[in-house]
C-alpha cells in the first residue's frame, strides 16, 4: 500500500476547519452524516458498473481520478471523526481484526461470503 | 490525533483476507458497497441522538466502544480499497485539500455551511 | 398524507426504462445501490442543518423543492425494486408494523429512542 | 406491480408513533438519517451477491423475506417524511420523470448508463 499515514494529514485539516470557523458545524452527528454522503458519492461511481469492470480502473484514468477524489473526501471526514472522538485508530482496527478472526475462523469462513451468524 | 498509520495495518488485513480466500468477493464495486454499509452502521448510532449529546461520547463509554468498532470496520474497507486501487492516500488528500481551499476561500466560507456553488 | 399511490406511478416508470433499454443495468444489486445513493443525496441536504431548522422546510421553498426532488428519486428506485421483486408493499409494511408492535410494546417504548435490544 | 398505496398505510404508522410518543425524535434530519440506514441494510443483503444472482430472489425465499423486511422499513420512514413535509408524492414523481425525460432523451440515452452530464 502507498503512503497512508493519517497522522501526517491531520494538522492541515484541523487548520483548514479552524480558518473557516467550521468547527461549529462539526458535531459527531453531522460528521457521520457527511461521511456517509461521501461514501455514497463513491458508490455512485460504480452503481451501473459490472463487477469485473470495476476492477479495471487502471485502464480508465478519468474514473480513477474521481475515485481518488471521493476516497480523499471520505478520509477527510474520517480524520475529523478521529480528531473529535480521540479514538486510537491503529488500536481500534487491531482489536477489530482480532474479533473478526474469532467470528470467522479460517476453517469455517474459507471461500464463503456468509455472515458469521449464518454459518450452521 | 492518536496513532493512525494505515500502512501499518495493511499487511495484517491483506493476510486475513488471503487466509479466507475472500479476494474473490472483493471487487471494487463490492468493497464500496461494504464501505457504505459500515458507514451506515455508524450513522445508526447517532440517528436519534441530539447533536450536542453526540459530542459527549467521553461520558458514554459503551457507546464510544461501538463507535470505535464501526470506525474500525470503515477503515478496514477503506484499506482494502486502497490496496486494490493503488491510490496514494496522502497525495490524494493533499490534492483535495488544495481544491477545497480554492472552492472555499476563507473570506467567503468563514462561518458558513453553504456548499461552494450556493455562494452568491 | 397527500396522494401517494405507487401503483399509479409504476407504468410510466416501466415505460421510461424500456424506451431507454435500461433494464439491462437494473439488476436488484444495482438498484439497491442506486436507491442508497439517492437517499444520501437527501441526507446531504440536512447534514449541516440543525434539527429544529430541518422541521421548518415550509419557510424555505427552495430547499423544500430539492427535498421533493430527492424524495422522488428515492421513490422511483423503490418502485423499480418492487417491479423486479414482485413484493406486495402494503402487505410487507403491515407485517413489519405488526413485528414492530411486538418488539416495541407501548409500555416499554413510550418516549424512548432505545433500540429494542437495548431495553433492560 | 402489486398493491402499493402508501396513503392506506399512513394512518396506522402515524398512530404507532403517537402511541409511543416518538414524534419528538422524528425531526426531518433524523428521519432522513434513519431512511439511509434502512437503505444500507438492504444494500448489505447484496454486497457480496453477484449481479445475476441478485435477480434470482424467487429461488431464495429466505433472502426474499429479508429484502421484504428492509423494503418495508424504508417505506415506513419514507411515509414519515411525507407526513412531515406534506410533499405530494405522485406529483413529485411525475415532475421528476418529466425532468428525466428531458435530461435523458431516448435517442441519446438508449442503452447507455452514462450520467446526463457525461454525454458528449
Amino acid at each position: 500500500m502507498k503512503s497512508a499515514n493519517l497522522e501526517k494529514l491531520s494538522p492541515a485539516i484541523e487548520q483548514f476547519m479552524k480558518d473557516r470557523d467550521w468547527d461549529q458545524f462539526h458535531s459527531i452527528k453531522n460528521l457521520v452524516m457527511a461521511l456517509s454522503v461521501e461514501c455514497a458519492e463513491l458508490v455512485e461511481l460504480f452503481q451501473w458498473t459490472p463487477e469485473e469492470e470495476s476492477n479495471q480502473l487502471q485502464s480508465d484514468p478519468k474514473k480513477l481520478d474521481r475515485v481518488r477524489d471521493e476516497v480523499a473526501d471520505i478520509t477527510i471526514y474520517l480524520i475529523r471523526i478521529l480528531q473529535k472522538t480521540g479514538i486510537n485508530l491503529e488500536k481500534a482496527v487491531a482489536d477489530k481484526m482480532r474479533q473478526n478472526a474469532e467470528k470467522y475462523p479460517i476453517a469455517q469462513a474459507k471461500g464463503s461470503s456468509k455472515k458469521y451468524d449464518e454459518h450452521e
